[in-house]
This record gives C-alpha cells, sequence and structure tokens, in this order.
C-alpha cells in the first residue's frame, strides 16, 4: 500500500482550513458552537482528554456538568499507528460521517448519535457513550453479552438490506456505489493487508516467534489457500452488494449489558455483504481461541466459551432470519423484481431462491471470516485478544488453533454447510495440540 | 423505464449550449473547426445526409472532396424510436466518446478514429468508414468475414483484460468504476428491456402474433427461467469487472472482409465481461436461426451456417486464449497478485485457477446471451435479421427456435461445458419443427 498515488491523495484532499486540533482548540470550537450549551458550565470547566487507541485518529472525550458529554474523533492525515510516513486522507471522516448517517436511518439505536460535523476539519461529535466499553475488552474479561447477537444481526440485516438492490433502485445503488468509490485509500489499506501480505514476505508482517514461524511458512507456500485469498480479494474489489461498514470486529462494538453500538465505519463501501457478517464471526472466533490465555485455571472459561460458541451460532442465524424478514417485507428493489414474482407459484420459487442466496451470502461468510482471522495473526495488524496473552507459548497455541480453522474454512468452504458446523469444528480444534517451532529456524543454521 | 427520475435526470443533464442540429447546422459548426480542411473544398461544396437508423441518435455522414469524409454523431434528449416522451440524458455522448477514447489506447485499428468532440452539443465527429458496411446487414445477405472471430475476439480479450483488476491497480479501477456509474440511463433500459420487462406483461413487449403467443405466455410462467434471469440482472448490476461495450451486437460492428471497427458504446460502463461476449455469440445464434428466412432454397445457405457455426466456436475460443495470453504476459494488476504466485509450484496453480476464471466467464457469457436472444423476439427491441423475415409463421420458426435454445442455455447453463456443446444443440433445434401457436388466443375464446 502506500506509494506514490497514496502520497498524492492525501495532500490533494487536505482541505483548507484543517489543523490538528489539540484539547484547548477544541476547547474553544465547541465553546463557539451551539451544542456548547449541551456540556452546561463554563468551557474553562469542560474535561477533555484524548484516548484514541485506534490505529488511526484522535479520540477526545468531552465532558460537561454532570453526565453530559460527547466524543469527538478527528482524522489525521496519516496513519497514526506509524506516522507521517504512511499518509491517510481525511476525507475518511467523510465517508465515516456519510455511513452512519446511513446506518441512523436503518437501525439509529444501533449507532452513536451524530451532534456535528466539521468536513474541513475532518471531526465528527457524538453522542459520548458511557458506561460503555469496547466488546473486545469485555470478552477478554469474560464478560457475558445477552443482548450482541440479537443487536449486531439487526444491525447487519438492516444496513445491509437496505442498501441493496434488494431494496433500493439501481438508478439511487449506482450514486451509493459512486460516492463510496473515492473511499479508495482505506479500501486498499484492506486489499493489501488482508488480501495480500499475509500470504507473501512483506516487510509489514509479523507473528509469534519462533512459535507460528512453521505456520507462517507454510501460508507462504499453500497455493490452494492463495488461490483461495485470491478469489476473495477480487470479491472484494469486484463485488459491489450493499454498504458494508467495512471493519466490522469487535473494537468496533461499544457496549453494555443492554445498549449496543456500532462505531467506526470508515473503511465503509459498497461492497460484499459478507465482508461484514464475515468479520463479527471472524473476531467471536479469535476471542474464542484466546480464552484459553485469559483463564487463572484450566476450564474456568468453560461457560464462556460455550456463550461465544451460542453467539456464532446465533449471530448467523438471526441474521439469516432477519435479512429475508426485510427482504420478504421490502422486496422492492430492482434485484429480483417483485413483478415476476406475484402469484403463488413465483413465490414459491423466490422463497427457494432466497434461500439459496443466503447460501451463497453463507460461504462468502465464512471465506472473509477466515481471511479475517489469518491477517490478525501473521499480518500487520493483531488484536489484544491475542496479543494480551503474556505466555508466548499459550498465544502461539491459540493462534494455530485459529490459523488451523482459518485455512480449512477459506479452502474447504463448501463443506461447511451450516454454522453449526463451524463451531463443531472451533470445538474440535481447540482441542487439539497444533505444531509449533521451538527455536528460530535461523538459529538452527 | 423512465419514470420520473429519468426524467428529471435528462433535463438537469442538457448542457447549456445545447441543440439539436439540421445539415446546415453541421456545415457551419464544421466549417469554423480545423478538421474542416480535411474536408478539402469550400463548405457549400460538401455533402451532408443525415442517416442515423438506431433506436437513439441522429447520425450525419458528411463528404468533402474525393474519398474525404466524417461520420458524425448526436445524442437527442430523448430515444429517437419513440419520441419526447422517453427522454434520455445527453450524457452518453459523453460516456461513449470516454469509452471510444479507452478502447483506442488498446484496440486503436478496431474503433473509428475519434476527430472532433463537442460535449455541449453531445456530439461527436469520427473517421467515415467507407465502404463498411453493418455486420447485420451483410449476415442477411450471406457475406463471409473471415476475419471478424479474430478481430472482435481481440477487441473484447484487450479492452475487457486491460479494464479490469487483473490489469489495473483497485485504485484506478475504482476511479474508472466511479465514473462510469453515472451512465445510469443507459444501464436501465438494459436492466428493464432484457432483464425484466421480457418475463412479464409488459406495454413494450411484442412478439409475432399469433404464433408465439404460446412461447411468450410460457415464458412468463416459467419460474425457473425467471430466477435465472433475476440472478443474471444482479450480476449486471453488481459485477463490475471491466469498462464493457454494453451493446456489442452485430449492428455495432462495422467491417468490410478485411477491416472490422466496433462503434457505439455508449452503453458502456464497468460491468461484467459476459455480457459483452454474451451479446455477440447471442447475435450470432440469432443469425444463424434467422437463416431460414433468407435463403431462396431451403439448404441454399447450409455452407453459410456452417461459416456461422465455425465463427461462434471461434469467437469464443480465440477470446480464451487472447484473454489468457493478456492475462500472462500483462497480468500486473491488483487482482490475482502476480507476486503471491512467482515460483514454479505457484505459475501452475495460477494456470489452473486462471481456466477455472475462464470457466465461469464462459457460463456468464451463455446466461448473458440466452438473455439477448430472448429480448429481441418477446421484448420491446427487435433485430433485423429476425424482423425482415416476411413471412410470419417462417420468422416464428426461426424464433421460436432461438427461444428454445436460449431457455436451456440460460437454466441448464453448466450442462453446456464447452463452446460445441452450444453449436451443437443450435444444429439440432434448427432440425426440429416448433410448436406454433395457429390462432390468436383471444379470437378462440
Amino acid at each position: 500500500m502506500g506509494g506514490e498515488n497514496a502520497v498524492n491523495t492525501a495532500t490533494a484532499q487536505k482541505p483548507e482550513g484543517y489543523r490538528i486540533l489539540n484539547a484547548e482548540d477544541l476547547r474553544h470550537l465547541i465553546a463557539h458552537l451551539p451544542l456548547a450549551r449541551q456540556l452546561g458550565g463554563r468551557p474553562e470547566t469542560w474535561r477533555i482528554e484524548e484516548v484514541g487507541d485506534g490505529n488511526l485518529n484522535l479520540v477526545f472525550l468531552v465532558r460537561g456538568k454532570g453526565s453530559s458529554g460527547f466524543a469527538v474523533k478527528q482524522a489525521l492525515p496519516y496513519v497514526r499507528l506509524v506516522g507521517e510516513s504512511w499518509p491517510l486522507p481525511l476525507s475518511r471522516a467523510h465517508y465515516e460521517h456519510s455511513a452512519l448517517t446511513r446506518q441512523a436511518k436503518h437501525v439509529p439505536k444501533l449507532v452513536p448519535k451524530i451532534h456535528h460535523y466539521d468536513e474541513a476539519l475532518a471531526l465528527i461529535v457524538m453522542e459520548l457513550l458511557e458506561p460503555h466499553i469496547i466488546m473486545r475488552h469485555g470478552m477478554m474479561a469474560g464478560t457475558l453479552y445477552p443482548k450482541f447477537a440479537e443487536d449486531i444481526s439487526s444491525f447487519m440485516a438492516a444496513t445491509l438490506f437496505h442498501t441493496s438492490t434488494l431494496a433500493m433502485t439501481a438508478e439511487n445503488f449506482k450514486s451509493l456505489m459512486a460516492h463510496f468509490a473515492g473511499n479508495t485509500a482505506l479500501c486498499n489499506i484492506t486489499e493489501d493487508l488482508i488480501f495480500t501480505e499475509p500470504y507473501m514476505v512483506a516487510e509489514n508482517n509479523r507473528w509469534t516467534r519462533p512459535w507460528l514461524d512453521g505456520h507462517a511458512a507454510k501460508i507462504r507456500q499453500d497455493n490452494d489457500l492463495k488461490i483461495a485469498i485470491s478469489r476473495l480479494k477480487l470479491k472484494f474489489m469486484g463485488s459491489p452488494q450493499a454498504m458494508i461498514h467495512g471493519d466490522l470486529h469487535t473494537g468496533s462494538v461499544m457496549l453494555t449489558s443492554d445498549d449496543t453500538r456500532i462505531i467506526d465505519p470508515e473503511f465503509a463501501f459498497v461492497g460484499p455483504m459478507g465482508f461484514d457478517v464475515g468479520a463479527v464471526i471472524a473476531n467471536l472466533l479469535l476471542n474464542y481461541f484466546s480464552q484459553i490465555g485469559h483463564e487463572n485455571k484450566p476450564g474456568i472459561r468453560d461457560d464462556y466459551r460455550q456463550w461465544i460458541v451460542d453467539t456464532i451460532e446465533k449471530v448467523w442465524t438471526l441474521f439469516h432470519r432477519k435479512f429475508l424478514d426485510e427482504w420478504r417485507t421490502h422486496g422492492h428493489g430492482d434485484g429480483y423484481p417483485y413483478k415476476l414474482f406475484d402469484n403463488r407459484h413465483g413465490t414459491l420459487a423466490l422463497e427457494r431462491e432466497r434461500e439459496s442466496y443466503m447460501g451463497r451470502l453463507f460461504r462468502d461468510t465464512l471465506g472473509f471470516a477466515a481471511a479475517k482471522m489469518i491477517r490478525r495473526i501473521v499480518g500487520l495488524a493483531h488484536n489484544i485478544d491475542l496479543e494480551y496473552i503474556e505466555n508466548p507459548k499459550i498465544r502461539a497455541t491459540a493462534e494455530a488453533r485459529s490459523l488451523m480453522l482459518a485455512r480449512d474454512l477459506m479452502v474447504n468452504t463448501s463443506d461447511y454447510r451450516d454454522i453449526t458446523v463451524v463451531t463443531a469444528a472451533a470445538r474440535r480444534i481447540n482441542d487439539t495440540t497444533p505444531e509449533l517451532t521451538e527455536r528460530n529456524q535461523r538459529d538452527e543454521d
């Protein structure tokens, strides 16, 4: 990724009037906006802290009187994790705002409320979500989220269905597609870091060494896997099915036991639906395998593992049911025109085809889930579910198990006819002892 | 199609300064352009005639001294065939010019040379192609075109391959896609007239009555066919694989025995490759079945039929070979990244996958070919290969045979493993006597 084009784009898209804000700049900015009143008290009394722990942006929490407050996200003109050497266009704030606004139309209770958007500053002022925490952290602590499967399945069914040609006219759909086609730089990150680099020798790659050296090398030599990931990449680049979130992992979910919000859709574009559904399932599976590193004594998290397995199954079955319900009720788009099927036999035929459509979507989901798992283990960006396991051999064990499942999901996708086949495989693999490389290969030379 | 949106789009996109030209306006316009010199002589001596016989535009031939001349195409703000009640945006001239320019980069000898483009007037001044004739006319007369299969396969292999992610970066590809996403109105025509209306009761539909009444009714009740066409429609709307011509029938080909030019890409957009390849094969098949209506005595066109069959087979086999050659030589795009496969085993795996890719493209081709055949027989726009057959029963016989093959191609696509299976089926069906409706159904009531 990067390269000359990316640099030029980043520079070209830096709007007039952009500057990186610090806490005092932000205090001044908000003080002059109508929404200052919502904070109450004088601006000097507001508490402002920068808490961004993501890879890309600044995030400020602004607290006023009592429980009032905002979360403020500002895009930086480069990747925060890496620095100015890796430029990234500010326009991603534009696409994030645009996606949030569209999602809010369909699932207003499942996204943060937007209070203010400043295009020039690439800055979004949102509702402060408290006492919500990032789902990934909660799962590492073993917290149950009884509403999560219901909420995430509603989010996906509604946002994906209603931004597809099953619900939209071709004309409106194409203008949505053209709009998000500008979010190329963010798509490029996905194309490079998820669909390409983990499968070759690349500077960005890293993994738990020496333990996974053998697994990483096997991936780079596995032609069946490389063909499969390339097909998925082609699907990612060339299957505009719906406006997808584009980064729907458990770090993009903030929740309490009874409220769920999906944040951070800056990777949004019109792409394959299975990429979102797969992201959710992949991150649940990664956390499942990571539990070995988070339990104080073996087996103590078994109930939690069972909850994760149940949740994975519910995410798919509820999504499947809700998506079909949307289709049956609101299927008035240009895809599968309802006028062709408006008699009893037609309805039956269309219903069979809907199941077949969901079957194709399920296979896409599994392929993309696998891609998401592999990149978190041998690519650039890892996730803390695994990363925070201190004992490297235990971490590598969880990671190797994740890789085993992912490889099979991606190459033998059609063997997984049902979500329960996936969870059964996860359980089985979680009981195996994967081969690990005991010593750094180079030391043996 | 049409509807309120289409009207608004057409009105909104009518550029300042647009006016419909007559021959004298055009004479005046060209007289003030540098290219007037190419015509030679004084403007009053130029011979200008309007010859547009298509459905959408004005076409003028402008002849100067000796053999010098231009063909001038001007878009009208409505569908010429229907009139002002069916508005159509002038921007299609912009997309046509844009597609012609891009095609010229890859196959300069197979497209007309552009001399001048006037965006405001939606007008393109092109090379006058003489003594070329429209291929459809030549085939009705039984003329052999020995270079056609070579040329059309080169055109498709080069234009499709080089505008796909197999050759392009994802970034450039997405900007190409976004550019052509504006050509919605023309895509809508295809979506409605090819993928929807022929399969339902629709005002636009017409067919050879009463002879095809039974066939038309069967199509409207055929749920397997309606599911198949809906899948193809979804693919048309949501599979940006390459910049396609979008209307690649034998009326978009002008040729002599040794020179072939592809014209009229105003339906161009980034869509499924199989739509172009299928259009060529569909129109050859329709002409094959139409020969019964063009021969003076039975069997006299058998050699010509054989040439058509050979040509159909060569179109696919040559396209297949040339597309793969392009891929092997220039496959440096973001799709199937060559870096993943740059060793002997990788090369072998990628080569297998290329064949598999071509297999998928072949199935798309057959599905789209079938869609193109059916719409020409029971939809709005027919083609003269069949339309010019005066005896309606003979015409209906040719049409019913076309429908029989098309139905099977679309529903049982994967049974056709090879282009020779398609041509064998065409021959077999051409020997059958299809059932025809002898009397207008309503008369019998």
